[in-house]
């Protein structure tokens, strides 16, 4: 059957190849486009941010939440469609990552079915923290095989991570994240405000993603969550916004410096957070590219999570990791022994733990296999380079887990330090 | 918060728009590309056309079929993998429209974490019908939010349509479809001996969806199937392939021409249907325009094969619905008498039906008020203009549904005939 084949080209840029072996190649891409807004007072009554997308009359909107959410904010939304006449359903979910489960996903589309949403023009709201985001987007992807939504995150990994990229999912069979899809967001409206009903324990599961931001790529961040992390940590970033306008007509970055200067500390940790995950993400908005940093503190957590579950939250379980990796970056000279503290005392400064008991050199090694399929083959592990950039490797050894899990442990037990 | 903003971009083609609302807008694109390919004896374990994307030793793969597809080439398959020295597992799921659900779609995807696939490099393959098809594509595309996989068709709803575009899905909550994605196959390989052992009844509810294609934009497809279907329908498509090659270096479209003059019917049928087909998909794949031809037949039929289950077969009911809107199209003037008498004679010889007791006005009011909300509020109905040309309209009534139920069942019936 090894034919020579040719290939024509007819109009619509569909190949034929040539027969005897007839032979179709459909070749096209799918445009993707959304928005990420900072935004304040969104549920103010007077603010129409979020419903920009649906001028005039007649309008619907099928809305969801979570328990906590619901208690906390749902007479403020209901109250806000109602002021502006917009017929809507609120649904309220379980809280929490043991609901993070295909059962979830199915009753927001049963749940859509009898609202009778319209395919594209009606998009579905979101309401809450990552795993409802998780949740209502893989829901929103399925429904229709595509129904358009919006992101609102409450809680500080959906506001940095979450509610920033594009991919969807949920738990299943024991496993994180093991099915889903890529499906950002059209809008994503970040209101910090959320913030202040949330505990000191999420703000510092958020600052762990923050965190590794910054130690992949940005020293400057490292920097703030050196000096300002535990001020930020306390005050749930409720500081007020920047200090007024900069002039728009320079680029980002320097224009982000600029207002670096006049920034509060709250803020510019946000936009250089956000900024930085984008910078990676939008290149590789469907992971075809099987290494990355932002995979930084995911190669061990997955596994740490789902067996710690629910003890141990997300950006708790990517500390953890990111605790070893630092070790064992140390262990082969990349990180100096003053850089490791310099993390390990930031860590502490953000509340984040760096160990738990599940991180034993056979459940490290198991999680690095299955972490390896993830990354088709091949470890792809990113360790630390100093503070603020990172390698990737493919020759960690169950002993080399071993042992920097060993040094680790020590040192949280202040034995070597 | 209406603040006028300005935009500035970075080196990333990433957006941040300017203070005080700091935002930022991701742009990006998926590129896709999948192969169709007809062959001949994939079964043959001298032919290596199924693990051309596997060279080399340590190989893997996940098969999935169907209960009645397991029973007919379960162990020529078994054999196949075996012959190659591939590490194979078959998982084989109930057959029929009614077990396409969520729950065969787990079931997939705990197999495949039984059996560590890898993400990218050990595709999922699937033989079967486009039930099949729908649920192992729709499994791969959810697992690890995306695995690769491989079509070969065993039905000819299958060969011409399921196996041909990006859809994937299962029914749920009582609706056909419902949940589903985006998500190509790889590559999918026609074998067109899968259809000896079909039986004819589904031989004919794939020449409905070929129907589709001839009567929206190919008179000479129907011209085919008006001469030569009762015998395609009869020899179930099994006569000899083309008659040697065609000179490759000229257009597809003369090409098809050309060898037409040699190719027997049910070739030029298999690929006259594919090429039409995929000239309507490849520019719009993810459905992004909603006025699209090839939804010919598929505005009431939704509905009626979903109550009718599991009496009517998918095309049979895209058949009802066809034979529904040509009376429409006529009442319309867009359809002659004769015209609409040689389509329904047509749709006779390849045995399919053109009449359902759930036709009623009600019933058909009901599909057609869903399916405006799958079309975003609006009718969109492809009706035929003569044979081989559509238009889409937006005013039906139930009273016009009503008139041409009525006067369908009367020729049906040979009343006004
Ligand atoms: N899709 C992605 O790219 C991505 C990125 C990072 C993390 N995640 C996922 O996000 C999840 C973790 O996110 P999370 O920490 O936001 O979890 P979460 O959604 O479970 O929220 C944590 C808790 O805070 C509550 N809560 C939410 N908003 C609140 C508020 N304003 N005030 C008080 N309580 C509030 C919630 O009800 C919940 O009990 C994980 O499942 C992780 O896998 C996804
Ligand atoms: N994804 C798409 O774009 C698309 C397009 C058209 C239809 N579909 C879907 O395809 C389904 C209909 O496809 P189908 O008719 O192939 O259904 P099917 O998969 O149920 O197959 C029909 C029957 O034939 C049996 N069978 C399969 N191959 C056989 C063989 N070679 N010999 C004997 N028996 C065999 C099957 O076990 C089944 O019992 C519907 O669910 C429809 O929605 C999807």
């Amino acid at each position: 059957m090894q034919h020579e084949t040719q290939t024509t080209r007819n109009n619509d840029g569909l190949f034929a190849v040539g027969s005897p072996v007839t032979h179709w190649s459909v070749k096209t891409s799918n445009p993707v486009q959304y928005e990420i807004r900072a935004c304040e007072n969104l549920l103010d009554p007077e603010n129409s941010t979020i419903l920009e997308d649906a001028p005039g009359t007649g309008r619907r909107r099928f809305v969801v939440t979570d328990r906590v959410v619901d208690s906390l904010y749902g007479e403020r939304i209901r109250a806000y469609f109602e002021h502006h006449g917009v017929e809507h359903q609120v649904l309220v979910l379980d809280d929490g990552e043991t609901h993070k489960s295909v059962g979830a996903v199915l009753k927001v589309t049963e749940a859509l079915d009898a609202f009778g949403v319209d395919r594209r023009r009606e998009p579905v709201i979101a309401f809450g923290g990552g795993v409802l985001m998780d949740i209502v987007g893989f829901a929103a992807s399925l429904y229709r095989r595509s129904t358009p939504f919006i992101r609102i995150p409450t809680t500080l990994i959906g506001l940095v991570d979450a509610g920033v990229g594009a991919k969807t999912g949920v738990n299943h069979n024991g496993h994180k994240n093991r099915l889903g899809t890529y499906f950002p967001a059209d809008r994503t409206l970040l209101d910090r405000s959320f913030l202040a009903t949330l505990d000191e324990r999420h703000i510092s599961n958020g600052l762990a993603e923050i965190l590794k931001i910054a130690l992949i790529k940005d020293a400057r961040l490292f920097d703030l969550l050196e000096q300002h992390g535990a001020d930020v940590l306390h005050t749930k970033l409720q500081s007020a916004a920047a200090s007024g306008p900069t002039p728009a007509d320079v680029p980002v970055d320097q224009r982000l410096a600029a207002r670096g200067l006049h920034l509060d500390p709250a803020t510019e940790v946000v936009e250089r957070a956000i900024q930085g995950m984008l910078e990676e993400l939008q290149p590789n908005l469907w992971e075809k590219v099987l290494e990355r940093v932002v995979d930084y503190g995911h190669t061990f957590s997955p596994t740490i999570e789902m067996h710690a579950l629910p003890a141990l939250l997300h950006g708790e379980a990517v500390a953890i990791d990111m605790a070893l990796t630092t070790v064992m970056a140390e262990h082969r000279g990349l990180v100096s022994t003053y850089q490791r503290d310099r993390i390990l005392e930031v860590m502490a400064r953000l509340g984040l733990p760096v160990w738990h008991p599940l991180c034993t050199p056979e459940r490290l090694g198991e999680a690095l296999r299955d972490t390896v399929r993830h990354r088709d083959g091949k470890q792809r592990l990113p360790l630390p380079v100093g503070i603020g950039s990172a390698v990737f490797v493919n020759d960690v050894t169950e002993a080399e887990l071993g042992s920097a899990a060993e040094a680790l442990a020590g040192l949280v037990a202040g034995v070597s330090r």
